[in-house]
This record gives C-alpha cells, structure tokens and sequence, in this order.
C-alpha cells in the first residue's frame, strides 16, 4: 500500500456533472503494475458513482449513490472500506438524464442503441441500467500478491458468476477509440444486484425491461500516479498493451 | 467559428501547478476537424503557458507570462486576439523547476536528458528553455479555410524558418507513450526569440547555452468538444491516426 502517495494527491475539485475522473490507466494493469496509488476515500471525493479495482486487482469495485461495494473470487458482495487502494478507478458526480426504457434486448444491441442515442462516439459517458436482467454473466479476478503478474495472467484465473432473472444495476462507462490504452475503449460495465446475489465486471446480459439513463462529459480528468517507483520508470513499449486489455476486459 | 460551442465551456478551476489543461486532441486535426471550439480568452482561465493553433491551423500559437503570440506563413510574430477561436491547445500555470544549465547541446540529447532528469516518462510534463540557441529551424502551417483537408496536406504545405544565435524561449509539452493520439508522444516544442524575430513549431535546434526549466503534472484535464457537429460523429477508425501525427509533427 503506498499511502505516502495518496496522502499527496490535491483534489482539484471536478464537482461538476460534465466531469469524468479517472485515477490510474488501464495499460497499467496489463504489466502488473497493481499497487493501490489512492485511497477509496480520496476517490469518493471525486464523485458518488464509479467502477474500479482494489490493490493486486482485489475485486471487481462499483460505487453507486457514495456506497462502494466489490466482489471478489467468493461471489460474495462486500463493502469496500476508506482506507482501500485502488491501482485504477473511474469516478463521477451522478446526474444522469433519463433516455428511454428496454425491453428484451441483449448488451451489444443494447450498447449500439446507447451510443446512437448520445450520437457521440467520441465523447466519454456513462450509462446507468436499472431494471430486471433476464440474464446476467459477471466475473471477478482473483486478488495478487507482490510481485504482481501480467494481467493476462490473472484473467486466466477469474471466477465467473452467472444468474437469471435479476434486478440490479450495470453501470458503465464509455471511451472515444482515441484514449484506448488510457481507457477500454467502448464501453466498461460493472454490475450490482440490488438483493447483492451477484456482482462484478459484465461479461454478457440481456435487460427484460429497465430504464437507460446515461451522463455525457466533456472533460477528462485523468490522474496519474506520477510517484509511484514503478509507474514512472516502467517501459510500456515493448508489451503490446491494447491487445491485453480487448483479451483481458471484454 | 463556433463561439456558441466555446461560450457553453464551464472552466473547472484547474488552478494548480501539477495540472495540464488540454483543448481538443490531436487525432482531430488529422482528418481536418479544424474549427475553433474555445476561445483563447478562455484558455487563458486555464493557464499562462500554452502551445496551440487557430481555427483552420491559423498559425503556431505560444502563450508565455499569459501573452499570447502566434507565427503563420509570413514568419511574423503577432499578437493572438481574446476573440481568437482554437481547435487544440495546452494550457498551464507556470510554476517550472530549475533543473540545470546546458551548453552546446542538440535538441534530440536536450530531449533525452530532461526525461532522464524527470525520471518520469508516463508522466506528462512542461519543459521551459530560455537561452542562445545557435540554431533553431520552425515550421509554421499555413491556415486553411472550411471545407478543411486533412492534416497531412496542410503539413506538405508549410513554411520553414531558420536563424542562427538566437536569444529565445523554447516551450514544450512532453506526454507519454499511452497517450499518442490524444497528444503527441514525446515532445511537442513551440519557440518565440525574445525580439520577436522568429517563432513557430520546432523541428530543430541547438542550444549554445541556457537555462532548463521543467514542471511535472500528476492530472490531465482534457477538454473535447463534444458539441461540435463535425466532432461528435466523426469515424476515426478508418485513419491512421498516429502515422498522420508522427509525419507532420516531427
């Protein structure tokens, strides 16, 4: 845990609801660099919505209205607490505008419609999916231990979940192709159900019925762990990072 | 000019030393999305140190000690109006660490041991020159009117500058490899001579002696124009991007 660092991070206060913050890169976690470089705490102060992941990919983390929940190898939905390390999380101030409602429809069919919608392919947003899932895939990573391996690696060993018929909420967030490797370009969903039966980085779903409420920004703060020993003198440029992060995120 | 899309930008207050502000990417020049979405009077809440261009590749802008200048194809330095609209630039407030002093010295090695000194190459940061150069060679767009070509045949047609012993200011903008595209990986160098005898993008230099200054950023806000028409449905997946850049920025 390198709280020395997170205790140095200056919020520059992003309360505002065009703002999409976002601690750490994706390309990070394909070398394994997965120390946690700020604090859930910190981070709330960023937004009461998000999606990330705890040091050594410890759960698939989302935080809906300011409560932050992960899952783990167990299935088990559990509380994330303040002091938590993150190696990478996206955060937002949540005021999402109502788009329309679903029925029956599977998640590729489900994001295409949300894009055209926005008519904004290279904007960052984020879409909030509440309703009944006739189907639901999630999986989870398993937490590492220094000296962290390669992402690929850990995807090997997720866990996967799967149920019928659940209420919950996906929460996802969209990148522009051109910040791929920053982000997972397209979309980034993470799933909660509202009894906490199931959890987790989204696979696959189909909606029955819901509501698609969705949040367009036009900025990105982009933190970056600029002290963190490993991150500032790893060489990305012999890893081929955006091939890593389609196998290990989709 | 879409001043309509420039007077909707609510300024988040990015007022601290570790910040990189940044207007639009660099991917959208590449096939021509070159209208002005932000005016410099705005980027101007955003920093006093920047690098950018105006409307239709209106000329290499350099904005130092919160003034701002710009060199078209006349090789003239001129004085860059409030009103003046910009598809891209970066803004900072200037807080620079002295790092060293150099003699008789190569762009390309300055280069080297300025990342070396940062001992940060994920990190974006700004470097700040002031010295004699014995040589330095510019280039300037020439600005272009809507409909507008794409990126590389505006590169074809720009004016080169050369001067040898001259007192000036060399500013640059480094960003990591993981952001190519958003901005251009490694160094992007703007210079102004201290009598306004010539300025423009760099594409050479030797430093005969001077002072290096640089300032390191943990946080990118970047900035998209998301409402503009010709940006929010644009299909960038048919172009090569980072070649594009690759070829008319270095």
């Amino acid at each position: 845990m390198s709280t020395a660092n997170a205790l140095h991070i200056k919020p520059i206060h992003t309360n505002h609801e065009n703002v999409l913050y976002q601690h750490g890169t994706l390309a990070q976690l394909v070398p394994g660099l997965l120390e946690g470089t700020i604090s859930m705490k910190e981070l709330l102060n960023e937004g009461n919505t998000g999606i990330g992941t705890g040091e050594g990919l410890d759960g698939e983390i989302i935080v809906l209205d300011g409560e932050a929940w992960k899952v783990g190898r167990s299935g088990v939905v559990e509380k994330v607490s303040d002091d938590t390390t993150l190696p990478f999380a996206n955060m937002h101030h949540a005021a999402f505008q109502f788009q329309c409602e679903r029925e029956n429809i599977a998640l590729p069919e489900l994001h295409n419609r949300i894009v055209e919608a926005n008519g904004r392919a290279n904007a960052f947003f984020s879409v909030r999916i509440h309703g009944l899932f006739s189907y639901i895939k999630t999986r989870a990573v398993v937490k590492q231990s220094a000296p962290y391996p390669p992402l690929q690696t850990v995807a090997e060993q997720q866990e996967i979940f799967e149920a019928h018929n659940v209420q919950g909420t996906l929460l996802g967030y969209f990148a522009p192709t051109i910040f791929n490797g920053a982000a997972v370009a397209g979309f980034h969903d993470h799933f909660l159900a509202d009894d906490h039966s199931i959890g987790g980085h989204v696979l696959d779903a189909t909606l029955k019925k819901g509501k698609i409420c969705s949040q367009i920004f036009d900025t990105l703060v982009q933190h970056l762990p600029v002290d963190n020993p490993e991150y500032r003198n790893h060489d990305f440029s012999h890893e081929n990072i955006l091939e890593a992060i389609e196998k290990a995120e989709h």
